[in-house]
């Protein structure tokens, strides 16, 4: 009897991640190729990287986006990182002949969904997962349904403030949690501070980086982390208030550096969050760092 | 032929209101009698205010409560207004007769409902629900589902952080969006700045006073009601960034100060949300400012 798979494509700004996963919602295979940004070049691209599984019978495709989606009319309003703007994917990857139907949704929020079946095994209702990368994303399960709001737009957890006098974000507000977890942002306040204290770092700075020399004492380092670990307390005491969530994940690479921000974060977290949820809830960090995002695209297809 | 009726109570620090719906959800009348704190007593009166409507066949009773409540083991945690703590009201309400099943939520989570219902008539998704009194409250629709969290302790919306230097809240952090536009909270910080000032304020101060005397160009009520917006526009942004609402509603009688507080409170909105949902979510005032809760308990009966 033919297996019908669901075709995950997780689209960001150098990879293309491709995922075959099955009834079961196992993935059995996955492929990673250049991003085209021309989005036709892409479409053929991602035709040609399907001929690896020949005799496939698919039930459909979903596609997560680094950006701002709206999920229904498979439109990327806004893709930073792949350079679009209005662009309709949907369309362009049904003339390319991609498998139907076609499912879109932001990449956190796929992540979100890739994490409540691959982590939990749908075993809990309400999941909060915050993606920690280059920026800070989000996704919500709530009542064991994936949250995408009005327009697809829901989640943007990373963009909720913290400090209304703290630095200017990317968006235009200031304080946002992202300013101080976003791995960007926290390269560029330590290069700051590291050039007001009159001290060259070393080489180049990443996250990575920035981690290596916190555990080496460095206190423009520590202090970064320790930022970043009062505002990621300050929004889990918000996100505890709110949804009473049962966990909240972190994944992504700057989770990598949850030994150095998390245990802070979580005493910020304990003395600002109601007793009852902020007693329940369990903060964890992602086993499956890098593949949520293609596995709850796959998980789109219904 | 027998209606089944919904029996909707919702438990105020005062009064008790009760309410009679019907299989259409519409209010078949409503009684208010005095809340008795000894909760024996007050499932007793409760038992003998529904001989009111003799010859009713009841679906089953919601109760809505002012406090942290298990809505699975229908117990009480805690209801500061009520001096209840780990109360088990629903083996109590069981035991005096009252229609089962019987159902429990926050007194704010019940309101949501009765607005999704009554104001919207299901016709929306995704609803956020600010109740504006003595605190804060919140109540949240997602993907047309209430929202109740792990424990039932969604929902607290009020105590979002809004700034961490900000006053001390009656929960402990500082900055919650209820230190600036909770009613209570409100009063203490203009007596304070009309005392810093060296005037003495007229009489009984309440919100309502707080409005007359912005009104009337008085600095310390009108600071009072910006300092309220800024607060409100940035909790806002929060709720549009994370859940992409297509409402969130204002109700309960502070709400009534809205056009003190609202048009500043959306312009610092707009200024701090992302582009696309902060131009889909609608932010209104309810017309039904005192029977949403009620009625929202009534329809915790499925």
């Amino acid at each position: 009897m033919a297996q019908h798979f669901r075709l995950g494509i997780d689209l960001g700004g150098t990879l293309v991640k491709l995922a075959r996963v099955d009834s079961q919602g196992h993935a059995r295979g996955l492929l990673k190729i250049k991003t085209e940004r021309d989005p036709v070049l892409l479409a053929k691209s991602l035709a040609q990287a399907l001929k690896a599984w020949p005799r496939v019978s698919w039930r459909g495709t979903g596609v997560a986006v680094a950006g701002d989606v709206d999920p229904k009319q498979g439109v990327v309003r806004f893709a930073p990182n792949l350079g679009w703007r209005q662009l309709p994917l949907g369309k362009i990857f049904r003339q390319a002949g991609l498998p139907q139907p076609l499912f879109f949704d932001n990449d956190a929020t796929a992540a979100a969904w890739g994490a409540y079946h691959a982590e939990f095994h749908d075993h809990i209702n309400h999941l909060v997962v915050l993606t920690l990368g280059t920026g800070v994303g989000g996704g919500l399960v709530v009542e064991g349904r994936l949250v995408h709001g009005a327009t697809g737009s829901a989640g943007e957890i990373g963009h909720m403030g913290v400090d209304p006098r703290g630095p200017r974000c990317s968006c235009g507000r200031r304080g946002c949690l992202e300013v101080y977890l976003g791995g960007s942002a926290m390269v560029r306040w330590a290069k700051r501070a590291w050039a007001r204290a009159g001290k060259v770092p070393p080489g180049d700075i990443t996250p990575r980086v920035l981690e290596d020399l916190a555990l080496q004492g460095d206190p423009v380092a520590k202090k970064t982390w320790a930022r970043a670990a009062d505002a990621l307390g300050s929004a889990l005491a918000n996100l505890v208030n709110i949804f009473n969530p049962e966990v909240i994940l972190l994944t992504g690479g700057v989770a990598g550096g949850a030994p150095l921000f998390l245990p802070r974060a979580l005493q910020v977290m304990r003395e600002n969050a109601f007793e009852t949820p902020g007693r329940a809830v369990k903060v964890k960090v992602s086993r499956h760092r890098s593949d949520l995002g293609v596995m709850g695209a796959a998980l789109l297809v219904p």
